[in-house]
């Protein structure tokens, strides 16, 4: 199996959608930011005070979402009806995990959009702390479910086996295929 | 020291850089996405021959930079003066890295800039090859090099320790201020 | 009854309008811009010989509703399907209205979508002529008239009595449910 | 004195800055929106608890006043160096106001960033709370400061008589040219 | 017949599409570029090699036919179901053509998407290779194909005679109504 | 010489101009449209009366003009002082002329920006009258002149001979270097 984002001529090409059925098609993607112990305490802070952060990054996220047939150049616009970013502190590692879900009605799915949702808030979140910290990482962006399109659902188990055949320290999770 | 991106009200602002001068600036970043082996070897054969997936990711990545102020909230508009974006396949993970280095001559960095040309990168190589595998992640994206701004030049040394107190399982690295 | 606009943890999420029906949709909204007399006169002589005011605040207008969902953070991707943009001269205050109609078949409203065309005409029509008056005001923009949602219709009667309890100089205008 | 921004023919034009020097320039910029008490209190308590509506509308304002170019088709694309959105809620009359101020170090001034940056932060909120009322009011739109220009420093006195010859309710300002 | 794309007052109004059924739409625009030798020759050896002038005017023209809405003030927004971009380079005469499908379930038709990403591309070619020649000439910009909408398809015959009358030079074509 | 647009792994970048010193730049280009007549009478009987075409397509190319580093992908974001864009219309060959003449104090010219409102200008006038026309033709698109860049200035002379060696028809011009 081949991309299928390129013509014979290897040119790329938007992958042609026109006759699939419009469903309702589901995406969510995580990702996180490892961040120093004042910046994971500074960003608590503002949660139940001034200077939300996250609140920030949401919103910034729910727009990168929406733009990311701007952004990918051979994604397909899509009528999103549905974007939520959340967040979830991890006090032991000091890192901030960001989920973005994406919902649509439509003849192709939503990953890249929960994708760069993800990756939008947490470069929001580095932008805003980065006068603390210069050694922030953003990482560990995947995909953890997808509905409702033709090649079948998937749900990556998040605490699964990490390693595969070939793969270091990859960090990579298992996946069934429903 | 508080966030600089916050007023007295706890409001997000802009930081005011009016009153800094304008110098040369130039940052890298970095980052990686980790694919199948199947990913992997159509990839570094469409480098060779038809379907360049890292052409087209090179091409949005410096698109994406250039828009970095229209995502990240509180991001100056600036004027790069030069974006590059260059890959690295690594065959024994199955990863591919990229690096992006933006300049500006202006009153403030463009590490920002650095980062979402990776991340939009990443994500588009993502898009080209998600039709083969549903498992690639992306990660370990971090501010290599930064020079040329008053807070002093950064440089993140890659293959150093990365372990920091607190962080168990981080892939955070020594830094160096100059 | 609260917002729709956040979810449980306070964050702001786009409302979700998966499950809602595609209905044929219409908004439109008006607002005024005050000008002084030099300025009144300038446009008005602009419409109907050289230097057309209002033919490129009408186009900006457009323009602008078209880009609603970029601009306000939890507005839905709408494929609009017809937008018009009229203005009204009024030589007794020296002030224009402008009125923008929006029409959409999908699963959301389009009051948002007449609201920014309005206030992008309106702004444009300002950017034009502030070399001639730098008091201009730009106000009363609301909404007028709403139809095809599952929350009924709205109308708002212009020139009813402005008063509400608790308002003191609002301006506000009586509103009837259908 | 006529239009600055049409050419010989009655053609728009962007008025050529070419041979204006760069100076500091700053604009501030000032409107309101009239709500229910309804949505006066909600706004209220998210401001100290969940459901912030004034931080998204502060965080679309800024990114607003940085397109401003791109949606007011005669502005020039100016790097914005600061951009600072603060509220002020009126128990009274059951509105919030909205400031917006803007720097640049430019050939041309900001107060169409300023603004825009007031008018698309009351769009929000308007879309925020538009489920909870269906008769708010965006109004009162106006430039408050302007430095830096060759045009003189321009004050708008807030407080100052509202009426004009010929503006029988308009709300207009004094001014005064320093 | 008169423009449909004004009322009754003579500002420019989105065309209204609303009552339209939605039905598959196709439209196929083609343009040409005229370089120096030199130009060509370089071009043809990098899509064999390094230096993809053609790869990233691809990548452009898909992203500029899903932009197409947000340049020309009246077309609509539509979800693109497919866009495909192909080159054909002629030795004889140092030209390279550029052919741009788009395809929609739509309201109303692509053709203005199908122009635009040609133009985009072409302009892209010329922006790469500008270092090379200053006298580079984008031209013969026409629709091809056309099939879905109410007014019938639209074929132009692309070596038939090009004389109309009253056109001395033109270059236009025979039009087929099918 | 060879392509200024790759690097040494023949990846698409930027051109670096950091180095490069800060002058006023300038550029006109120009283009075609050719109508049939009646689209050719509608235009101009709309330039003196109800309907401008003209208007909303000098507004339109303008607003393109400034958007060129968006839309093509090596070009640099430059904060054009100046955009002016005139129309002829040509009875013999019902044609309508485009030029467009841009400004900047920048480190690298703007002859693109020139080219994308000339381009930006005449999609316009094609969409507005393609209800009247299947068959124009956009062509003859070409940079006219370009002053102020490093690399000397540029006069290409239209009404110069249009042969060169190898290309048949191809209406190219003479050029001269100053």
């Amino acid at each position: 199996m081949g991309f299928t984002h390129f013509d014979e001529n290897g040119k790329a090409v938007m992958v042609d959608v026109t006759g699939k059925e419009e469903t309702l098609r589901e995406a969510s993607a995580t990702g996180k930011i490892l961040v120093s112990r004042e910046v994971f305490q500074a960003v608590r802070a503002g949660t139940i005070g001034k200077g939300d952060v996250l609140g920030v990054a949401a919103t910034a996220g729910i727009m990168g979402a929406k733009r990311t047939w701007e952004l990918i150049p051979m994604c397909h616009i899509l009528p999103l009806t549905n974007c939520r970013i959340t967040f979830d502190m991890d006090e032991e590692e000091y890192s901030i995990s960001c989920t973005c879900t994406v919902k649509v009605t439509g003849k192709t799915g939503v990953e890249m959009e929960a994708l760069t949702g993800v990756s939008v808030a947490l470069l929001t979140i580095y932008d805003m702390c980065k006068a603390l910290d210069k050694t922030m990482e953003i990482g560990e962006i995947y995909l953890v479910k997808k509905t409702g399109g033709k090649s079948g659902n998937v749900y990556n188990g998040r605490h699964s086996g990490r390693e595969r055949q070939g793969q270091k320290k990859s960090g990579r999770r298992e996946i069934e295929l429903m």
